[in-house]
């Protein structure tokens, strides 16, 4: 059986429009299955940021680890990682931990019953049977929607369903990839964040030159492997509902490694004013875009989907265009956060080690948030925020007696 | 040193009459090791029945999932399977976690010290070192039965011993997965269900032929790979325990596929009816056996266990005679549940999913209630039943009031 | 990159003297990291001797058991094992389980982002942003240590640090392995316990003869692969530390397997006798060696490491000279425990199974061991001796009540 075929039941709902297809994913204003990274909107960004704030200030008492680790001791979640992936693996690994989730795995569908001409919807079932929640990675761009889909059926027909997260699917979507990318941007640009909680050490540095607060009004200036990044496509997604958004696409003149042209009009359609360079060193209406970037979101030249022609592109490409240097940061502004999906290629060297002692080296930041974000997102769908919130209040209390 | 060399210690063992060998994995009524499915005694049977379905009733609370998560907190187990299994692997460690078992696992034998020519049963005295529990899946038929000889050795020498839980081992035995059958056709066939908690949604159904409480006075249609089928074999043998059992074995008329010579025989002298055919289709004084039958059990063919010759006979056969169909369903009996050890070979279809949404479809909850029943079997084991009990008492005094 | 690239930013810190580094891997008078044996004090191990008594103790009852899995329950673990492992892999698992601290692992370098080009410092980096201490097993040699050094560093740039385990590293250290060698030894040669807690079967033989109390004043004989062996080397840095310490090493007369030169002569600086032969029967001074034993420490051959050279010198050895047998023990010391770091080759058979029966075999309770003496290590790192301390005493005072 070939996947289209395993599939072609989900063919007619896959192909409905997104719209309609968003409110299958929730209930009740909440996130029923993550599947896509256009479920993000501003407003559910803004209330996992507060959860995730809240988290990673319980997380720092021995109590408010104990407390935080008995919210939702009662779940068991499936880990099903067919794709290789230890970050995002071990990011979920960590924020189900911290909520007391028991975890569980699948990596190889090798040594699965798929081995067993099981299909991949029963496998889903199975493991829906024994757990509570499902996080899948796979490189199927669409099996994940559709397991939403089987989901939703069951719960139709008033048979057991458990909630889907989407943890990385083809080349298409990492929808939580998106929401620990925009945690950190809110927390980077917040207001309110008191001298004890501040984001960043380099906030501080911000005080003289006032940013405005949020995502909004701000350029964000991209670089790297554009083309196949699914990371800096759902990103810069879910940032084009802010206002007052330029985004700065930085790559190498190049089909595979430049940005998708469906996705740049989808983005200018929303308003988003986009430009592509090819070269960090390029300039725009005569000034350096470093110096005008209020971001800036760096990406790995992804050579484990290179073709032959692909390697014989770049080999002859100069990808020092793409890196950035001490030179380079220091024409940036001094707020504006470096970013990286990771891993970097220490090869390449697209972010050298010497660039980690700079205050707005933000990317181990980063992937820490993501444990907080996820442990957020976790709590949100299992509708455990009130109760959060209650163990978050008493905290405060008992610190302030 | 090849394995009977290394077995060869507990050869006279071995070749001991069932009857004494039954006696020495159990201590005051109670299974001290789960070796093979002769231990599951009727009474047994409804003791773990009963506990499985108050886990099972717990579990559908928070609170109730917090103390069954309490249960076992102080045990460790370890989770043995050279052979690939995703199916049981994961239901016990289901079972495990929802009682705070702490799982451990080792998979793959060639990654373990037996690479650097440590003995297994070196390897099995270090997991009873640092494990409270060893649950144990292989090819090697013997290998959990001298597993718990060597615990009960070490036991009478006043060292440390831990139980063996096999699960399925060699071509032969497979009790857990006999447990789990067991549990879903003893609730199928139960009149003790309330509204509330019926077992399944074709119960009403049944409301009005009356059928006999329990696994007696039954047909059963066993359907598929019967020759190799280890659950087939232990399910088969624990059933003929009860009263007036009939069996009905549909399988392709081939000496690789069909029953056991030696277990049919076995079967007869326990006063099971027993009768062979080659199609669903077949007929028994002139009635159909699909009609017959108060339950059916499918299985797959097991392809991985296909020699060439083999294949090539597989090749041949009409394998549409041992698939069920709409049609084919459409003419069994309102009450007979569909039963399957799972997982189903989505090529060969021997249940398509067209038949997932009939009421008689047991597979997924069957798969789900070998959670409940490895959780109530652990239960048993370490002699937490009445601790089980006094839970699910205080469980429902506090609901009524 | 190769990894001397790799850590050459670590270089000189590498080559500083050995006192120098062993203090920057403590903090006030605790270990902050544990890289190398030579940091195992005879204080320290007294301590950690003491704790892992009490956890011992503790893990008796199921209330003991549980207010141990709270002491660290607020703690994730990663395991970060590259070199295949089960003994020692498990035996920190379960040492974690016991004190509640989550587990994670990391077995294959090649599933992790390393495959993408990754350096292993942001690996390492990743993890510590996830988890609260990194146990890690490598061939590369300096690595942990280098790992220790990163952390220092981040510690100094008051950012995320956490504390790192050499779980084996190269040819040269397996620190916990002498902890818990030495742990087995302080257990067998200690005064203190009562006969309700006695540490072996065996002390009662020793009443008529009495021994010196402590690893001092000792004859330790070690045989096998001594040139390979990181555990011996490590064990005997340690012993070489108490006073009136005697070294019997018995290998082949072969470069690769006998005791390394600089280790001997770094030995005899620290005042121990050392004496090599190459037959478990010589003797010394007219007297067999093994009679004049208090410890015999056994090791096997390791051929996982052989070149081909290797081979067909081992081919020509007498390998029975390096095996024990009823008859080499029945003239050994009636007190001297006979110890094994295991595996031990079933093949070889340095040590038959018939010995394990004797009481002095304690190499299945020196495995056993090794689960207590790494808990007792995590609770001292972790800075929670104090409370296990608490949560001891008064189970004392609920018994005696």
């Amino acid at each position: 059986m070939n996947p289209d075929d395993e599939f072609s039941e989900f063919g007619e709902q896959l192909r409905r429009p997104l719209d309609v297809k968003l409110s299958e994913f929730q209930r009740n204003g909440r996130l029923k299955h993550l599947i896509l990274a256009s479920q993000l909107d501003s407003e559910l960004l803004e209330r996992l940021r507060r959860m995730a704030d809240m988290i990673r200030h319980l997380s720092r008492t021995r109590q408010g680890n104990l407390r935080l680790k008995g919210l939702l001791a009662h779940r068991r979640a499936m880990l099903y990682f067919t794709q290789p992936s230890t970050r995002t693996f071990l990011s979920f690994m960590a924020a189900c931990q911290i909520l007391g989730v028991t975890c569980n795995e699948v990596r190889d569908a090798a040594t699965s019953s798929e081995s067993k001409r099981e299909s991949r919807m029963d496998s889903i079932r199975m493991f829906s049977s024994y757990f509570d929640v499902i996080i899948m990675r796979t490189v199927i761009p669409c099996f994940s929607e559709c397991c939403a889909f089987l989901m939703n059926r069951l719960e139709s027909a008033s048979m057991r369903s458990v909630p889907i997260i989407n943890a990385g699917s083809g080349a298409d979507e990492h929808p939580t990839q998106a929401l620990l990318d925009m945690y950190t941007i809110l927390r980077t640009f917040s207001e309110d964040y008191t001298q004890e909680s501040k984001p960043s050490r380099f906030v501080a540095q911000q005080s003289g030159k006032p940013v405005e607060a949020g995502p909004g009004h701000k350029t964000y200036l991209f670089c790297g492997d554009l083309g196949r990044g699914r990371t800096v496509r759902s990103l810069a997604s879910v940032l084009s509902q802010y206002e007052k958004v330029r985004m700065f696409f930085v790559s190498p003149d190049n089909d595979v490694l430049r940005m998708e042209r469906k996705l740049l009009e989808r983005l200018r359609n929303s308003g988003v004013e986009c430009e592509e360079f090819h070269s960090l060193d390029a300039t725009i209406d005569g000034r350096p875009i470093l110096e005008e970037a209020d971001c800036l979101y760096m990406t790995r030249i992804q050579r484990e989907h290179n073709s032959s022609v692909d390697e014989q592109n770049q080999s002859e490409m100069n990808l020092a265009d793409f890196r950035i240097t001490p030179e380079r940061t220091s024409r940036m502004r001094s707020w504006a956060p470096i970013m990286h999906p990771f891993p970097r290629d220490s090869v390449t060297g697209e972010i050298p080690v010497s660039i980690d002692a700079d205050p707005r080296a933000m990317y181990f930041r980063q992937a820490r948030n993501g444990m907080w974000a996820r442990a957020a997102l976790l709590v949100h769908m299992f509708d455990a925020s009130e109760e959060l919130m209650e163990i978050y209040s008493n905290r405060q209390f008992h610190q302030a007696t």
